[in-house]
């Protein structure tokens, strides 16, 4: 957070305030030029992505809000951001809250906001490459509650006041090979062809950047942590696919790859592309929840039959290959004998002083590079110590920056893009003088409580049909217990050297009807936070896969495997607390930690690793 | 089941199916006169409840077959019986299948089926009183896909056919006082007045017996089980009710009580209100979930504006007043001295030989009797013992009915009705010859697992919003762990002196939005099935309330209070399976037992109420 800021409460217009002021300014003319009274400005990029190029980072640029989600409606005379509860602290630290109001989306939704700030007969622009059909139709049902309009507007309000907008990605894509990948795109098309044929349906729209990767086993380097080739892609009833992408991205190797069935075409072309299939009165698929409202628009327009439906390479690509799934645990290895190497180095210089949130995700990554194979961090590495690691979408920055300091809990939660696969882990330490300077009680209760969570969810065997939502609760039974909880999801899907965010599974209180499946893999993260003072998260990633019958058992069980491999720490728990299964699984899972990670350390970090994996 | 009909394998044609047959030829030749080429026979009534009166047992009159749920369809030269998994063996016993199919509606569905067996143009029939617009719409897309059409009927064919169909109860309805109801009907009506003005709407039809007879207060005998009185309502967004309902069934002292903003129609003229509401272009909402496609199609036809959502009364009716919540205690404490009277006895006679199924259900039945204060069971009990216990809906019959025999598990279900409340109780028992023969080892480990899946649901601490969804995963967890699992759901809401099935809560499998709230009463009813052996379920009913906040909690949690009241089988427990918390909630839970009843019951269940509820 901004010192500066936060101390003075008024605030002076600084250099950077004048600049967005000159922006915002620039911005309100264009609205009056194009006749409009309002324009919203998503934080989302054409593809609904995390991580956007930097000619999307639109909110950014006009508020100053880098926050990986959120948005912006700006009116003549009056503006507002809107925020989830993660930022609720940062938008007030970067945005001139002279020019803009700072609210939290889940009290005040945008589309309420501009009905109740627009006037009668007022029209509000919106960009149809940025608000999906979903999304759309909620401001659309609000400005006409309000007597006014929403009006898609052709050409980006804020690209034509943007005068230094960098130019759209061009990173060449790269083949993603077989032997990771483990089906051919030949293979996977034929199956998205038999599921559209079930479905009655000719074609599917398809936006979302990792169903393309995956749909084509192509990776590519348009975004920041996640290897995307940014494109759109029509897939036909027979296989063939029609590819709209930026050709300097395509080198021969990948034109050899795709083979005659994808077909090229420039990204421009991609309304004669739907525009053929609503001539032929095509009935075309679209996910409503992805898809851009643009693409809808235009596929009506055209005469197509329009099927709204999850997109269809969702679900399969969540379920590993057997290739994808023996490339995920070399990937675990490998990162966990980095992130060891990175917490030996931890428990001997923290201690002493004067290490720094940043230092220590730098010395991580320094880690991981190491490893000589590692493509890119799969997020951004949160670091927190103390009072920040209560904050759960922490990014250390110099102002926030703290030194780590004996009494401290520290939290990080990083990954890494390795090209057999995707991590993401979270280990909470306490820094300890021994003997003098430990973890209070109550952090160890708490830790050990968010311990017997993961457990239960590391340890539960479910039957066949069994969602994400309905095994939620046996991660936070011990917290309830306390009367204690966390306010985030309990996992969430990973893809296989793609996005460290993918569905359509997931483990969270909200009511999911997609079953887990053998091959799925999602991260297990129970937390606690204490806001203030310190913040714990216990995060592995688990594959489902066939549980062992019990003998006398009846029916066919699922269970999870364990990934992440790295251990969990011995000074945060308090082993009373433990059931006898509990201890049993934890001190197994170390043992496995030992076994599988010593032969790929240093000297120093065996040491380490010898003691931290001992049994409780 | 019948046990001629299970030997010969081919039938003879019984007295009974000869009727059935003359029944079936003249709903054919009424097919014929109508120019329709099928009809589609429910089993449901116009409220679609799970009790209906005998004119409208129109499947058993037809099929023969008397399940509470099914459906039945007669085309001109092929008819079938559709039932769920818990009537397959039923309904092969009870219906002539030379005339009828009999299919598991799990792997056929009616409709799937008309549209394989129609012809192209042919005319299904159907009666908009027993379809809901969700059903009908399944129906009219088949039909419209086999080139047919699903024709609306006036007047039902089977009526039009049986000769001798007992007319429509009339039995008088009474006040519910307010002393038990603890809110009068003045104040619901206000309430769901001012739901409908903030969704924008003018009214809603009420079809559902259970959300009329809350709404003001009155109680019937229309049906078996369940105090219904059977009518339709249409509720405004003034509080003001338009009731349709038998002029017979309304006393002087109903009618006094429900006042002047309740009117009276007869039940015919429910068109001519709802035409009504159509003519004035009101916005009127019904549950296409439950309202009859009927009335849907006469709003439509009058002009209304539809809107679909829930029935308005279904979740106030949910959440027990003080008074309801305060009668739900007095009737399960009276309810549970019965019980245990009933297992006092069994207990001694039992052991002996000689005790019949149906013997012991009709000493059951005589405990609550003698309570003087039994208005009528609140469902059939389930009499079940050996393997006639691992069927979940077992009704035990003079064919079926088996003699308790040492070694024996005997499951018993039932619940009485009572003024102040409805209760719902199922136990499993040992039926043993002590140091002679007793339950197995097997029977013990899966009776321990089920109970310690009712302890975990018993104890659970939860923050307000969880949905009973996300609470079934722990009363399985210790099933699942073995490799087990049973095939329903965990809880089921239940009324005040109304049916012992209600929604909209429930707590199972199948993903809900509807969060559990303070005052709504659930079951908790773990089980265990193996098929020709033996059945276990240990049911009480509980009730949502705040849980204490542990020391050092954080949030405000809620949690349950076990309201039934008997001892739970100590000789199906294998004590070391339980950890430390479970037996201590079990032995309080039969301290509690003891405290609360033993003054209740006479000295011979005195005595062994004081050995079945000692200390594990």
């Amino acid at each position: 957070m901004n010192a500066s800021i936060a101390k003075t409460g008024t605030k002076t217009v600084s250099g950077a305030d004048a600049d967005r002021r000159a922006r915002l300014k620039r911005l309100r003319a264009e609205l009056t030029a194009r006749g409009l009274d309002g324009f919203i400005v998503p934080r989302a990029d054409e593809h609904q992505g995390e991580y956007v190029a930097g000619r999307s980072e639109r909110l950014a640029w006009l508020t100053g809000f880098t926050g990986s989600a959120g948005l912006a409606v700006v009116l003549k005379n009056k503006a507002a951001v809107f925020v989830d509860g993660r930022y609720t602290l940062q938008v007030r630290a970067q945005v001139d809250t002279a020019q803009f109001d700072c609210l939290p989306i889940a009290t005040h939704m945008p589309w309420d906001w501009i009905a109740g700030a627009m006037s009668k007969g007022g029209r509000i622009g919106y960009d149809p490459w940025l608000l999906t059909p979903a999304q759309a139709a909620r401001y659309e049902a609000a400005c006409k509650k309000a007597g006014g309009k929403l009006v898609p507007v052709p050409g980006n309000l804020v690209d034509a006041v943007w005068a230094d907008q960098p130019p759209p990605p061009r990173a060449p894509a790269q083949v993603h090979p077989n032997k990771y990948a483990g089906r051919t795109s030949a293979d996977k098309r034929r199956e998205i062809a038999v599921a559209l044929k079930s479905a009655g349906e000719d074609a599917a729209v398809l936006s979302a950047p990792d169903s393309i990767c995956w749909l084509l086993n192509v990776r590519g380097a348009d975004v920041p942590r996640t290897p995307f080739v940014l494109s759109f892609a029509v897939v036909h009833r027979t296989g063939a696919v029609d590819w709209c992408v930026d050709a300097d991205k395509i080198t021969a190797a990948v034109r050899r790859h795709i083979g005659k069935e994808v077909r090229l075409h420039a990204p421009g072309t991609l309304g004669d592309v739907l525009d053929r299939l609503g001539q032929g009165g095509k009935r075309v698929r679209i996910d409503p929840a992805g898809i851009p409202m643009w693409v809808m628009a235009r596929l009506k327009r055209a005469g197509a039959d329009i099927s709204r439906a999850a997109d269809p390479c969702q679900l399969p690509k969540a379920k590993k290959t057997r290739a994808e799934q023996a490339g995920m645990r070399s990937a675990h290895k490998r990162d966990g004998a980095a992130v060891c190497r990175f917490l030996a180095w931890l428990a001997a210089e923290a201690p002493q002083g004067g290490i720094t949130e940043l230092a220590a995700s730098d010395r991580l990554l320094a880690c991981r590079e190491a490893t000589g194979k590692l493509r890119d961090l799969s997020f951004d590495t949160i670091s927190g110590s103390g009072p920040n690691g209560a904050i759960v979408h922490y990014k250390s920055t110099p102002e926030t920056n703290r030194t780590l300091k004996p009494g401290d809990i520290y939290l990080v939660d990083s990954g890494g893009q390795y090209l057999d696969g995707t991590t993401d882990i979270t280990r909470t330490v306490a820094i300890t003088i021994k003997g003098k300077k430990g973890p209070t009680r109550e952090m160890q209760d708490r830790f050990t409580r968010v311990l017997k969570g993961h457990i239960a969810l590391a340890m539960a065997k479910f039957p066949p049909g069994t969602t994400g939502s309905a095994l939620d609760p046996l991660a936070r039974k011990s917290l309830w217990d306390a009367g204690l909880d966390y306010d985030h999801g309990t996992g969430h899907g990973v893809g296989s050297y793609l996005s460290v965010h993918e569905g359509p599974q997931r483990i969270s209180k909200a009511a999911s009807t997609v079953a887990l499946e053998p091959g799925m893999v999602v991260s297990n993260e129970p937390g606690y936070y204490k806001t203030g003072e310190y913040g714990i998260r216990i995060e592995n990633l688990v594959m489902v896969g066939a549980a062992e019958t019990p003998r006398g058992g009846e029916r066919d069980m699922l269970g999870f495997e364990t990934l992440t491999l790295a251990p969990i720490d011995r000074a945060l728990i308090d082993t009373p607390m433990l059931d006898t299964d509990e201890r049993a699984w934890l001190d197994a899972y170390h043992a496995r930690v030992w076994r599988e990670l010593n032969r790929a350390v240093d000297a120093r970090t065996r040491a380490w690793l010898k003691s931290a994996t001992k049994p409780l």
